[in-house]
């Protein structure tokens, strides 16, 4: 079976060692589309940080605690950088994940695509899958935040997110270039020759939404709508982690397991939501007419991470 | 008193911090003029070795005791490359010196000259002194090493010395680009302004040498002979660190203190030299007419290189 995942970072990084090991057992190929809008440009570097949660979660190479960046990783450069005040340290990169920054920025200052540096990656940690990034294109999310009523800006997702630790309100979030953006080679093949899609449990305004902008990768999707199934990341009305509580209802998206599923309506024949949502079930499927599936989705190993996947690939038939 | 210093790598390092002592104790105005002819690319980041070793001697952040590099470094981003065989890796950098890499190659890469990067390299690590590259051009010392009869080839200076250990027979060196180089803004100035001009216990081939290949520079530093001393590099008819001894003879160089001295005839009042080289001291004062002072030069620690810098200056009057 050719499995297809959409996915942004942590969530997605945790969901996909199940979807993994799913995959590796009964041999299926796997192919994950990754969130590229929240790419940002440090201290010279091109820094993809959900491209990287993917490898490193898929390679075993996570910090499972932190959740972000590389297992046993220090962060010495950043301090030599913050005590000589010489660049910016707000976005935290570690030693270990600079090789990877290094690495990516010397292909794509030679010309490589990001999907061919992207590959190379993925290559250096072994991973036998393949990783795409949702383009080559330069496509960037940028946040609208009020600071007062003189201050309305919009600023880059990171600098929201990290920078300002998701605190200012916010009035609006867009992907800057996505309307000129080209799918990366292998993206619209990938998922029309899907047996079966799966959205991740990743924020679906800022991981998955940035996706579904590109243009050509939504209608590819609605194509594949009855093998497509996706998975909340809202548990009990709140996130396990990131920001989308916050930036859900900016998007006109309840903060819930059906407000997820909305976000992909049209694009799904299955949801997994947690077993705190259970009683959203009955109307998740009868407003959305796709079919429900209830586990335990908050995925604290890679055990509980295989269930979910096989419960989500299970409501495909 | 203004003091000018041409400097090279670890020795310099050494060195400089007992001038800087005296400097200190004293109120003189301190300028290092610094090699660049080593510089390399790598990591697609611009690294001076020179300029930060003598930065990081400066600054007392080296690591005294293997010379080079930064005290208690790591080397997590180096061994992330090698294990994903990501990037070359016989050029070692430890994860704090990256910090100064991606810091001047960010200065770079806006446009400012490696003269104003250096100077905020400098001010990073609170420098108290003007730190000068030789030149802001590009000047690439390049090794002609034979390695069989049918290999005779240039290769970069680091490649010789770090990749190849300094292994290979070596036919010739130059430094490409110098003809075409221009001193730094400051460098032709700083010299002919001088009180004391002093060359530190470089390399006089691969560390010095390039400096006077940089048009106009040997000129100035002809113009201040009287006020320029110099201290060997060369104890016992051997070298402390590095390579001199096989580069030496290339140049028309004997392995002696007479032979350092020789390559600055005619630029020198004075040379200073270790009390295992006594007997040499009356040939210099002979064949070179300068004079000649003999002292401990082996550089244990900072009350050494201090009592080294008294002795180079006492030589000026």
């Amino acid at each position: 079976m050719r499995i297809v995942a959409l996915a942004g970072g942590v969530g997605a990084g945790k969901f996909l060692r199940g979807l993994q090991r799913i995959a590796l057992d009964e041999g299926h190929d796997l192919t994950v589309i990754v969130n590229t809008a929240d790419d940002i440009e440090m201290w010279g570097l091109h820094v993809s940080p959900d491209l990287d949660s993917v490898v490193y979660w898929l390679a075993g190479a996570m910090d499972r605690e932190r959740g972000w960046g590389r297992a046993g990783e220090t962060f010495h450069a950043r301090e030599a950088l913050e005590a000589g005040n010489m660049l910016p340290t707000w976005f935290a990169i570690g030693d270990r994940d600079l090789a990877t920054h290094l690495f990516r920025t010397e292909l794509l200052r030679k010309g490589w695509t990001l999907t061919a540096a992207t590959a190379s990656v993925a290559l250096a940690f072994e991973i036998p899958w393949t990783i795409l990034p949702m383009t080559d294109d330069r496509v960037t999310t940028m946040v609208r935040i009020r600071e007062s009523d003189h201050l309305v800006h919009d600023v880059h997702f990171q600098d929201y997110w990290v920078r300002r630790r998701a605190e200012p309100e916010v009035r609006a979030v867009r992907f800057e270039g996505a309307v000129r953006a080209r799918p990366a080679p292998g993206v619209l093949d990938a998922i029309g020759g899907a047996d079966a899609v799966v959205i991740c449990p990743s924020n679906p305004v800022v991981s998955i939404g940035p996706i579904l902008a590109v243009p050509r990768v939504r209608d590819a999707l609605w194509q594949r709508r009855d093998r497509a199934v996706g998975i909340s990341p809202i548990v009990g009305g709140a996130v396990l982690a990131g920001m989308a509580d916050r930036l859900m209802p900016v998007a006109g998206l309840e903060v819930s397991a059906l407000g997820a599923a909305t976000a992909y309506e049209g694009l799904l024949a299955g949801w997994v939501i947690d077993e705190a949502d259970g009683d959203l079930a009955p109307k998740i499927e009868e407003r959305l007419g796709i079919r429900v599936a209830v586990t335990e989705t908050v995925m604290s190993d890679d055990e509980v991470a295989a269930a979910v996947a096989r419960t989500a690939l299970d409501l495909l038939g």
